[in-house]
Order: structure tokens, then C-alpha cells, then sequence
């Protein structure tokens, strides 16, 4: 099977920047791609660089604006596309929200992001409520996917619980990058890190991968030298954490690679790690710390 | 702190391996190692290549001849060991066990293995009962140590819970190797692999790691070609999972380098994804399988 992610620039017009997502998919899609995965909150600049009460305004529903625009080019394309949303939920409510469009334009599940960052220019805590949905795969017409988002990629439990419930294959959208106040070296350090887990929940749970990372410098409109670089590097890696495709640092990519949904059987043959596992001495993984 | 790995091949005579082992510790120390981790069941040739009744003559209690042996030389060499035994608790009863021994010549505490591999050429199923005493983290004069064998690397559950209980370094005597029967491709893919899944302990748990593993070839007395042919790559990485050293794939090495045991603190302050963890949606860790 062919997968896309979407890697690119985002400039402060909403429209502009869904059309210019649009045309990536339409691409994609030239290219064959059956899957294609969005970065995080696609639709506009990273906003929380800042914590800003009017820009819950940018927040919509869902089904709202955006799902239906991708759900008619999912429809278009027959193609499945994954999306990520800020979504009002209700007055006060509002969730950082990936949406998971089916070839016949309905929206086959929503995941909405469980663990919140919160990090100076990551303010994430203010603007999304944690979903309160869980970790449940969705049910597609290309598999079963295991939807996560961004900060969620540093935890190997969600990635677990997302394989332990039969996802085929591993998604996050992602808008990760660095500060100018780190060196190259913090900040090759960083990168590699963000590599290194996400390949590792395709090891350890014998499923491929998709990863959109949103790229290229973003301003902060307060405070002059707190702008963020996204670092891109969007990647595609097999069930053994193997590298398949990755697209550069400082610049748009539409990342096209072949997948093959049933190299899992054979690698959990060769590693089943699922029937080794100590359910009965977990029960610490259920503890904040300690005992 | 400076730690040491000591990667050695085993012939099928163990007090020449253990006389060699001593030398290898000699040198750490020579060279101000103040923790040293050995290889996993370092007294001899791996022996789980076939299931052969005999061969638990090899097993040895705790306290007992190679741990007497590993405890005086710590005291001597006023240093940590972490040492890996064939253990035979009662008739029947056998384990992988991990020994940490203190600079006063006594044992700081033990680690039976958890997760216990059984594939082709590594059967240990058949020779070690898993391990009862869960992930418990050992207090010694040089930090709080999360020792755990080979196949535990696999498991992020493992390490998680070792810092969960403060953890403050992460430890694996290691045994793998390759296959004649795999391609240079898939064993370039295994050994990535291993290297992958075992930096991103050292990522999401914001530690350092210590990895120790056997080198060289070793025959299988009954079936003529299925020998393995241990990979070495030792190594040592800190709390970002960056690696700080790493050993050849093909030879015997003794592996130092300095690690900063504070270091965790300002990682975990950039990264704290303890803050954050949903234990409230986990509980699907502790079933085997789905819901």
C-alpha cells in the first residue's frame, strides 16, 4: 500500500494554506497514495507559541469547516485521509482533535490528543482540554489505524495500547522544532530523539509508522526571539523501525512510500514480544511514581 | 562517573572465561570505571542454543562461586559489578539472574530475568523460570539501578516501571547474535533494531543506559550450522539517548565512558513526560490482548 505524509509550511491565512494542503493531497493521490496523513493542526501558524484567549475564535466543530472540506476530497480521491483539528467541542471545551476521513466521505473515527504538552512556546495546556476518548485504533477501509498526535509520540504506553487493541499501523501528526536559544548540538540531540521513539514503537510493536511534522521557521507575534523552526523530517519506517522514507529539515515534502500491511505476521513471528509480556507485574505502569 | 561495559567472546572453558573477565575488569578499573556491567551469563559459551537436560549442571546458586568470585573483586577493586549468573534456586527451579555487587564485597541485590525469549537457537523457556520478583530497582554506593536481561530491552514496560521507582541508569547484560540464515540486510535491520528500541528507554525515561553484550561466534555442538554469531555493539548513551560510545560488532572491547548522573534532572525539566502520563486510560496494559 502506498502512504503520503504531508509536510509543509503554514502562513497566518487559513484558506490559503488548505488549499495549498489540498493540492499536496491531490498530488499524493496522482502518486497512487491510499493513506494520507496531515501534520497537526494543519490549518493554521502553530498558535500556542502563546497563550491567547482570542484565538479559541480559530477553534471549529467537528463535523465543521475543515473535516468537510477533507471528507469531500477523501470522497474525491478515494482515499483516506488523516487530518488534525482544533476543536470547540463546547463552550470552554475545546481539544486538540485528529479526524480520520473514509473514502466515502464519512468520518471513520476521531482521536483526540490524550497527553498535553506544556513547555515555553508549547503552550498546550491552556488552549486543549486532554480527550477523554482514549486510545482506540479506527477502523478504515486500508486497516486499522492507531491515531495518536504529536507529544503523545514519547510515550511507548500509547503506542502499546493502540497495537495491544490490533492497530495495523502506527499515525502522528506532529509540530515539533526547535528554539533558537538551543546549539546545534541540543538540537541535533532533539531531533534524533524524536526519531529514535517513534521508531521505537514501530520495534516494539511490530507495525509500521507514519509521522507529518509541520516545517520552517514560524515568528512569535509577542515576543520577537521566541520564534519556533519545525524541523520537518516527516518519516515512514516498517515494523522493524526501519527507516523506509524521510523528508528533509527546511523544507515541503510530500513523502510518498510503499508499505506492506502484512510484513507484522512475520516480524512478530521472528519477535513476539505480545506473548512474552508480564501483565501480572505491570501494575506500576497505573502509578503516577513509585509504589 | 565513569562506567565500563566489558564485551568478551566465551570459549567452552569457564574459569578461562572468568579468568579473562577478571582481567577485563582489572583494566576498567585501572582506568577509574566505578560501575562495570558484564555481559549476560559471561561465565561461558551462550548454552541455550539447544535444549540439553545436562547442561543445568552449569547452574550455580546465589551466593555461590561466581558471585563469590565477582564480590571479591569488587571489594578489592572498590567498584560495582553487574554480573549475570546461571542461577539454580532449587531442583527445578532456574533463573537468568543479574547480581549487583557492592564495593564491600557484599550483593547489593539480584534481578531475575522477566521476559523470557524462546525462539530457534535461543531457548530459554526451557531453561529459566521467569522472574518473581518483579522490576525492582537496586540501591548501590553508585545510584539507584534498573538492571534488566537481553530480552527485557524489548519491553518499554520494563524500563518504565525501573524509573517509575527511580531508576536512575538503566542496565543490560545482553546475549544476541545473528543467524546464517538471515540476509546482511535483515541483520543490519535486527541490530538497528536492538540499538533503537534500547536508546529509547534512555529517551522516554530521561536516563542513561549501559548495555553490555557477547562478541564472536560460537558453535551449536549438535546442529552443525545453526551457530550465532553475537553482534558486540556494547554501548552507552545518555538521558536523551544520544550515544556516548559504542563497541565493534566484531570484537572483544572494553567499553568506558564517562556518564553525568545529573544530567536526568535538566532533561526531565525540557522533557517531563512523567508530568504527564494518563494513567487514568493505561489499564489495557495489563491484559494480554484487546479489551
Amino acid at each position: 500500500m502506498k502512504v503520503a505524509a504531508i509536510q509543509q509550511k503554514c502562513g497566518n491565512d487559513h484558506n490559503r494554506n488548505l488549499l495549498h494542503t489540498e493540492k499536496s493531497i491531490r498530488k499524493a493521490t496522482e502518486n497512487s497514495a491510499k493513506l494520507i496523513v496531515l501534520q497537526e493542526l494543519h490549518k493554521g501558524e502553530y498558535f500556542c507559541k502563546n497563550e491567547d484567549h482570542a484565538l479559541f475564535d480559530w477553534a471549529e466543530s467537528i463535523p465543521g469547516p475543515t473535516s468537510e472540506k477533507m471528507a469531500k476530497l477523501a470522497k474525491e480521491l478515494d482515499v483516506v485521509i488523516v487530518s488534525s483539528i482544533f476543536e470547540r467541542r463546547g463552550a470552554g471545551i475545546y481539544h486538540n482533535t485528529a479526524v480520520v476521513l473514509e473514502t466515502d466521505g464519512s468520518i471513520a473515527g476521531i482521536y483526540r490528543k490524550m497527553h498535553i504538552p506544556d513547555d515555553p512556546s508549547y503552550y498546550e495546556k491552556f488552549y486543549f482540554t486532554p480527550g477523554d476518548l482514549g486510545f482506540i485504533p479506527i477502523h478504515t477501509s486500508v486497516g486499522l489505524l492507531g491515531v495518536l498526535v504529536c507529544w503523545d509520540q514519547w510515550f511507548p504506553e500509547a503506542a502499546r495500547i493502540m497495537a495491544l487493541q490490533g492497530a495495523e499501523i502506527l499515525i502522528y501528526p506532529s509540530a515539533i522544532g526547535w528554539s533558537k536559544a538551543d546549539s546545534k548540538e541540543e538540537q541535533k540531540k532533539q531531533r534524533d530523539a524524536w526519531i529514535t521513539i517513534q521508531r521505537s514503537h514501530a520495534i516494539s510493536n511490530g507495525i509500521p509508522i507514519i509521522v507529518a511534522n509541520r516545517v520552517g521557521y514560524e515568528k512569535n507575534y509577542l515576543l520577537e526571539d521566541e520564534g519556533l523552526n519545525f524541523w520537518g523530517s516527516s518519516f515512514i519506517a516498517g515494523p522493524q523501525g526501519e527507516m523506509i522514507a524521510e523528508a528533509p529539515t527546511d523544507q515541503e515534502h510530500i513523502l510518498i512510500a510503499e508499505i506492506d500491511m502484512k510484513a507484522s505476521e512475520d516480524v512478530r513471528r521472528a519477535w513476539p514480544f505480545f506473548r512474552d509480556r508480564r501483565i501480572d507485574s505491570y501494575s506500576i505502569l497505573l502509578k503516577k511514581w513509585g509504589y
